[in-house]
């Protein structure tokens, strides 16, 4: 390197040293006990393949009885999410002051927790398919929507990131959503609610907001807004019921809105395409917008 | 570890295993024999160097001559790809309790046929490329577009999949092509047929169905869905004609939806953004939403 | 091998060959100075751990101090970026006949003055931060936003984008751009000028054209075109003003179109749902589409 170029770096060096001296919150320059982003992305990974053992197997090494390769997955998965819950628990400020010890024990029985309803997050994983298979004619089989429907890839990440969102997870449910979202287009925020036999048929533009509720037997198509109507009042309408309710057996065709958390779209309900859906809707109808007038020319 | 964990991950592994006992299709153990999502991906990518070789080359070796790098890449497509046949075809019924080496044999078969039409699936590359140069004021030179425009490499996988589709292959297309709508927002079925000079611009949650047909010199914006009036009959619809025809030389803009098997558009139409169109529309028709009366205060 | 694959291979190479000798655009065999897509997305990556030392860290190595571990990742980036530079260059019609020197004198100078813009995109991202967390009442804390919201990655890989695109640096810019869409929907061109405190919710399906321009304060959420109104003139319309003017404090809710380069759309409007439109909104205004006649049965 030429003493020319040294001198340049050195310069542009100090420059961003100072910039980072501004004291703003971008500033903050220790990086240790960071999340890993990684890692939770191959927490997912190794989650499915709990979750659908005969479809995605370990390509490092070979096991031969479902026991040890299960065992392995398990503790393999314990272990580093429990060490990016310990990270992420120091966010909360709970445990702002909690001696690292508790903080610990807390992730583990986090962990634990999380663990013991695989079994339920499996369950609602067979109804999905189900619903999956069911309803669209262009599934060739059930194994061509395990291996590439985003909708259930989706709907798998949000029920993982849901269950940890209740057990109090900062952070890292909705790193894991996010990450579904960048995979899919489809964007759930770990706070929803999702029923049973639930179908997303090409998924990009979708998104369900934190407060939705949604029943049991709900078909979502493309470009799907379950939203807020208004976010002006930002963080002081934290926590608030914002997004829709949506009952049992709802069909929601592409590209429509419905908005706000007083909206209800009762049982057995369909929205047509388009429709801009702003106050509940009840049990039974069909909605749809008027023929729109066409300028043919 | 310590003997507390032991026990605790011994009881979760016998939760889950007991959970796989329950004889749904998730619980399938057996993972012999599975397709790899990644060698497809693999498979994607060296095809587009053999496609594009003076665009995208092999950066693990560096080979003197076109023709010793080409060989290399269509030796390692062709034993991969057969693989990977091999093992879909025995989701097919037809081929279920064939001998495995009549499987090895048609999957040969089948991969030959499929190389054979390299050269036409790059002439209709070429099209695409000049139709997306010439339809795009924001594209510098035809490099970038090779380079970044998702619209090229979601058609670029179509027509391959395509291809592997018209051939029998289960499975696999789809996998193509959902990575493609992965990484581009844009979901056109195997199934779809694209003709020449076909121009996707931006392309963020297109959605092209299955039995759709496009004739040549067809340009779509974001967010078209070229879809079906109604899934309500499921698996009953299968193979059946659900998707438009689009003839030649036909625009469609932003945001507009276009359903129904018995709907044509007829050649040198303009479709306006958001219009939403369910019926058939006669050759030369510009048709737009009439003004949106809006609401000013 | 057997022979019989063997010479199935060789003319398979023959046929593919002789296609490659068409000379067209795509028979470009000669892929010597290569512009890297990988080299590109690393070089975000760690522009990103530059502009946020604390929270996006180095895997590789562990270094002690925040200068060691900036002027590594600064002469790597530096390294690199000339790199791309120095081939892109050639592209460039005011350069396709200088002396390789020149290039690589060029490429130095044109990375020296993207470097001291650091501290400037800096300051914008730590105001977007800012509108992210007082927007989005989902937010749950900053960290949140820095580690998992796709709008903000969007945002900060158009700022490095923006500032090399005014550089003069060709196809790297959009290459970033592009990357960027890929991983999050959305799509802004590195020619868009992006104000202050700029908030994206959600994010997939936005499309901001290249001579857009967005004051100070704007709030976009999904689905949002700020386009053209018509590419029939493709080529022809290149570098003029053809997508729409944003000015301060704005917000343009989901689905909503704003078309051309006359449209102005003033200080301080909102602009509601799945608007559609194509002429100049005056300050303060509050657009929103007349209530759709809903069918119902």
């Amino acid at each position: 390197m030429s003493e020319v170029i040294e001198t340049e770096i050195n310069e542009l060096v100090d420059l961003i040293l100072d910039d980072y001296k501004k004291d703003r919150f971008i500033d903050r320059v220790n990086n240790f006990n960071q999340i890993d982003k990684d890692i939770i992305k191959d927490i997912i990974y190794k989650l499915r393949q709990i979750f659908l053992p005969g479809f995605f197997s370990n390509k490092k090494y070979h096991t031969y009885t479902a026991k040890n390769n299960l065992s392995m997955l398990l503790e393999d998965v314990m272990y580093n999410l429990e060490k990016q819950i310990v990270i992420v628990l120091q966010y909360d400020t709970n445990f702002k002051d909690s001696h690292i010890e508790n903080i610990y024990e807390e992730a583990h029985r986090i962990s634990l927790e999380f663990f013991k309803k695989i079994p339920m997050i499996r369950e609602y994983l067979e109804t999905d398919l189900e619903a999956f298979y069911d309803g669209d004619p262009a599934a060739y089989c059930k194994d061509e929507i395990v291996f590439s429907y985003p909708g259930l890839f989706a709907i798998m990440v949000n029920r993982v990131a849901h269950e940890l969102h209740l057990l109090g997870v900062p952070l890292i449910p909705r790193i894991m959503t996010e990450y579904a979202h960048s995979r899919t287009g489809i964007d759930i925020h770990p706070g929803a609610k999702l029923g049973k036999y639930f179908f997303i048929d090409h998924g990009t533009g979708i998104v369900i907001g934190e407060t939705t509720e949604i029943g049991n037997n709900v078909k979502i198509y493309q470009g799907v807004t379950l939203g807020a109507l208004s976010t002006r009042g930002g963080q002081s309408l934290k926590s608030k019921k914002r997004h829709p309710t949506i009952e049992d057996n709802v069909t929601i065709y592409s590209g429509a809105s419905i908005l706000g958390g007083d909206t209800v779209i009762g049982h057995d309900v369909v929205i047509g395409g388009n429709a801009f859906i702003t106050k509940s809707i009840p049990a039974g109808t069909k909605v749809s917008i008027k023929q729109q007038e066409l300028k043919m020319n």
